[in-house]
């Protein structure tokens, strides 16, 4: 059972009110596949980078079953960088820097070996990109699963609307899943993009948790309440990442199923949030997560008896 | 198993993007009292009102079961009266006016039957008047629940920091508890909060549901995802009166039976916010608030299995 993510793997320097790192290895790609590994195994990764993207990072990687062989390597240009800042309450953040480096020549090839890939996960990136590598699998996956951004609507809606007919599970945060939908209500904003293509979506507000949507039914999944957050970048794509792990490990691709894939990436995206980067999902066990996922099921069990 | 109510009972005009009215009652044991209404009597309203108070919704209350000998009635002057304007977002609203008449002479006096009550709960109201309820009651009641707000922080801190050991439950926003403890993180405000007083916390998030504290345990309840939220007015208040009259009915205060109070607080303000002012609460059945109750149990269970 093998899944395919697409993204970026990349370096970043951030800064959060709790503290401030110059170089650290980001990227979507790179969260997804830190996430989903815990779960699946062949993760097979598509994705750019330049000369300077750490060795010992892919050989890391690699241990933990991820393929790197649809990563190009390019010899003379930098991995793409980029350097962002959160605000005190870590909701908002600005860019300061974006370098595009190698993301500037990206054109995703599909290695002869990911054909037959039952799972495909399109991280963040230009709409006709993941459409490319949607076009290059002969046999269409199980499961397609894209995550997109504000920033392809403002430039490149067509292509994104033209990726969303191919799609199952959408990704998106509330504010842009109002700005693609026109809607204010984030029901009505749902039931729009529902008729854009996919058949479920999903809709993350951050600490407020996410919501998933298939047809008139919605469920809620929380973020844990956690004492501090110390630095929230790759949060939605390790979210991702566990999501669609759990649904490849289990290979049921249900509403009810896709429940439960929900809490886990919450679990996930929770320990993403301790440390700067990927470095706390390098550290955690099976242990650690079957403990985090014990504290959702505290957080919103309930009994209720209906008279 | 009675239950004394304290609070206002008001005018308000309000205006939301979706609509303006000049004129409807509103207040916060109003909207306590119709909330909790549906689960428990005698209801026992504590409040103070001007000639223009409208003697049907007096009757109407009366037929609830919501007993008003403990509404003092002012023959020459007029009721408590808020205007207000929510934003585009419903989250943020700006107070346009603030009458308020027979308000500032208001001094709660418990009437001899309502000695003996085992619930009590404190509308949002100046802290010496909460207080002064606690004092008079001869037997403590089983459980004593109190809203507050961030204007009685500004100018009666410690007023309030007085009430708040003499209660149970506290409930509050999210951005009152942060100004209350003084820490940004939810986790440890709660923690700074269940040091004052309060055994039990809930922090109130709006369309972000709420959160329950109790020592280490804590429990997060959705709000229920609207289609149209025409006018959040009393919806806080009507959280309060869903959850405090489920916990009387049962007469069950335990960390377990507060779950499942707040879930039908949640409810009970889900139906709030459908129309303007507390009109949609008189309309409600039993039936639709167990239909709204499933909903809830459909929002956010899933299984899981930890292996």
């Amino acid at each position: 059972m093998a899944l395919i993510t697409v993204g970026t793997m990349a370096f970043d320097a951030i800064e959060t009110p709790f503290g401030k790192i110059d170089k650290i290895v980001g990227g979507s790609a790179t969260y997804v596949a830190y996430a989903a590994c815990n779960f699946v195994t062949p993760i097979q990764q598509i994705s750019i980078v330049g000369y300077d993207f750490p060795q010992e990072e892919m050989d890391e990687m690699k241990s933990r079953g991820i393929q790197l062989d649809g990563v190009e390597i390019v010899p003379d240009k930098k991995s793409f960088f980029w350097s962002g800042k959160y605000h005190i309450d870590m909701n908002t953040r600005d860019t300061l820097v974006t370098d595009l480096n190698v993301l500037a020549d990206f054109n995703p090839v599909v290695p002869e070996s990911f054909q037959g890939a039952e799972f495909l996960m399109l991280g963040n990136l230009m709409p006709k990109l993941q459409m490319s590598v949607i076009d290059q699998l002969r046999v269409r996956p199980k499961l397609i699963v894209m995550d997109t951004m504000n920033f392809w609507m403002d430039i490149a809606m067509d292509d994104l609307k033209a990726v969303l007919k191919k799609i199952d599970v959408l990704l998106v945060n509330d504010g842009e899943a109002r700005q693609l939908s026109g809607e204010l209500s984030l029901v009505k904003a749902a039931r729009e993009i529902l008729k854009m293509g996919p058949k479920y979506l999903i809709i993350k507000k951050g600490e407020h948790g996410a919501l998933l949507f298939h047809e008139n039914h919605v469920f809620f999944a929380p973020a844990l309440p956690l004492e501090e957050v110390f630095d929230p970048t790759g949060a939605g794509d390790t979210f991702a990442g566990g999501f669609i792990g759990h649904l490849a490990k289990t290979k049921d691709i249900s509403f009810d199923n896709m429940k439960t894939a929900i809490i886990i990436g919450s679990a996930m995206a929770s320990f993403c949030v301790e440390k700067f980067g990927p470095e706390r999902l390098k550290e955690i066990t099976k242990e650690d997560i079957d403990t985090r996922l014990s504290e959702f099921v505290q957080l919103v069990n309930f009994d209720i008896d209906l008279v």
